[in-house]
C-alpha cells in the first residue's frame, strides 16, 4: 500500500507562509490583488473562479473578476488588458480560456505584462520556463507537481521520470522543470505506441493526459512514485488519470484525486500573486 | 553496415530551392542579407563566420559582419542591434556567442527583432518552439536534424526517440519538434543514471551532448537510426558524439561527421534568411 502524498498538507504549509507575506505587504500599504478576466460565462470558468475566490479570501488576497460579453472586439479587450497592466492596484492577472474564436489568443498573450502573468501565458515567461530561468512565473499546475515532490523530499536527480501528456499547462513545462532538476525525462502522449513500456520503466510517473483511469497497475513499476494531475468528471465524480485503487497497491507513494495536485495549484497561484506584489513594492521603493 | 545519411545531399537540395528564391527576391529589388554581430575576435567565431560567408555567397545572400571591441558598453551594443532591427536592407541577424560578461545576454535577446532572429534566441521565437508554433524561426541545428529525418522519409510518429543533451540550441528544441511530430521523446544528459538503458530502448537516437564518442555500439539498439549532432575537435580531427566505426555496424542509418548535421545547419540558416526577406517583402507590399 502506497504512502498517500497529501496535497492538502502541502497547501496548508504554503498558506502559513502566504498569510505572513500578505500581512507584510498590507503593513506596507499594499493589498495583493488578482484580476480574473472572463469573456462569456462558461460554467467551468465560473466554478474555477468560485474556488479561487474562496482560497484567496482565506489568505487575505483580493480577487476581482472582470466580465466581458462574448461580443467584445479584440481592440477593446486588448485595451482592457493594458489598463490592468498599468493599474498599480492589480498584481496578478489571469485570462480565462478558451476565449471566443473572434479574440486572437496570440495578441492577448503578447499584451499581458509578464510581471503580472501569474499563470505563465506570455511568450516571455514561457521562454523562461523553456530555458530553465528561475525568476519567471511557472504554470501553476506544473509548479504544484514539483512542489509536492519537494515537500516529500523525493529526489529527482538521475531518476527516470515518465510524463504522460504534452500540454503547455502541465506536460511540457513540468518536463522542463524535471530536466532542470537533473531527472531523465520521457514525454509520452496519445500517439505513444507502447505506453506500458514507457511508464513501467519510470521511477516517477506524472500523469497529465486528461484521461480518466489511463494509468493502471500494469503500467507502473513496483515502488514507483505516482503523481496524478488529472481532473476528470466521470458520472459526477472527480477522478484522476490514475486508476487509484489498483495503482495504490503497487506504488510506493501516490497523490489522491481530489486532495492531491489540484489542491496545491491555487496555493501556487497565491504565492505567485504575493511575489508579483512584492516585486512591485521593491520596484516602487527603488524609484 | 548502416546506410549513410548524407547531410551534403540534403543541403544541395536545399541550395537549389534557396537560389531560386534569392533570384526571385532580387528580381523584386531585394538583396537578402545577413548581419553577424561579433564582439571581440574569438577564433571559433571567425571560423564560423568564414564558413557561413562562403555558403551564403554561393547562394547569392550577402553576409555583413559588424565587429565591436570587447570594451563596448551594453547601451551602445543595444543601440547597434536596434539600428539593425530598423535597417530594411538587413533581413537576418546573428549575434555571436559568448558575449563578454559585461554585456547582459537577456537584454540582447529581448532587443533583437523576432522577425530577423534567424537562429532563435528571442523569447518570442523560443516560446514559439516550446508551444510548437509553425511560423517562427527554429534553432538552425535543431531544424537541420528534423530536415535530415524528413529528407530520408524517416517516420517519427509513435517512435521512441532518445535525445542525448539538453541544450537550448539542440537538445530541448529538437525534443519539442519531435514531440510535435508525435514521437515519444526521452531527454537524457550528463546526470542520466543509465545512459545505455535509455538509448538502447530508442528507435532513433539524436546525440547532441558535445562529448566525443559518447554513444557507442553497446548504447544502440540493432537497426536504430542514429543522428550525430556532435562537433568536437580531437587531436585536430573533427569527430561527432557517436563512435561512428562501431555504431555503424549496428545502426540501420547514421549521419557522418563531417558531412552530416553540420553541413545542413548553414542551409537552414539560408532558408531562414530567405523567409525573413520574403516576409518583409510581403509586409511592404501590404503597406
Amino acid at each position: 500500500m502506497a504512502v498517500i502524498l497529501s496535497g492538502k498538507e502541502v497547501v496548508e504549509q504554503k498558506k502559513i507562509d502566504i498569510r505572513r507575506r500578505v500581512q507584510q505587504l498590507k503593513s506596507n500599504g499594499v493589498q495583493p490583488t488578482l484580476d480574473i478576466a472572463m469573456v462569456g460565462d462558461r460554467e467551468d470558468s465560473l466554478a474555477y473562479i468560485k474556488g479561487a475566490h474562496k482560497a484567496l479570501d482565506s489568505c487575505g488576497i483580493e480577487c476581482r473578476v472582470s466580465s466581458y460579453p462574448e461580443t467584445i472586439t479584440i481592440g477593446h479587450f486588448i485595451g482592457e488588458i493594458q489598463k490592468k497592466n498599468n493599474d498599480d492596484s492589480v498584481h496578478g492577472i489571469i485570462i480565462m480560456r478558451p476565449l471566443p474564436g473572434s479574440l486572437d489568443w496570440k495578441m492577448v498573450e503578447e499584451t499581458l505584462s509578464p510581471a503580472k502573468d501569474v499563470d505563465c501565458i506570455t511568450p516571455s515567461n514561457l521562454a523562461g520556463v523553456f530555458s530553465g530561468l528561475r525568476d519567471v512565473f511557472y504554470p501553476c499546475t506544473a509548479q504544484a507537481v514539483i512542489d509536492i515532490l519537494d515537500y516529500y523530499h523525493i529526489d529527482l536527480k538521475g531518476k527516470n521520470v515518465a510524463v504522460v501528456g504534452r500540454s503547455m499547462v502541465v506536460g511540457k513545462p513540468v518536463s522542463m522543470m524535471l530536466l532542470q532538476r537533473d531527472a531523465t525525462v520521457t514525454i509520452s502522449h496519445s500517439k505513444t505506441a507502447d505506453l506500458e513500456k514507457v511508464v513501467s520503466a519510470a521511477d516517477i510517473v506524472v500523469a497529465a493526459a486528461g484521461k480518466p483511469g489511463l494509468v493502471k497497475d500494469r503500467h507502473v513499476k513496483q515502488g514507483a512514485v505516482v503523481i496524478d494531475v488529472g481532473i476528470n468528471f466521470v458520472e459526477g465524480r472527480l477522478v484522476g488519470d490514475v486508476d487509484f485503487d489498483s495503482v495504490e497497491m503497487k506504488a510506493s507513494m501516490i497523490t489522491p484525486v481530489p486532495g492531491g495536485v489540484g489542491s496545491v495549484t491555487t496555493g501556487v497561484l497565491m504565492e505567485h500573486i504575493a511575489v508579483a506584489a512584492e516585486n512591485i513594492c521593491i520596484n516602487v521603493k527603488k524609484i
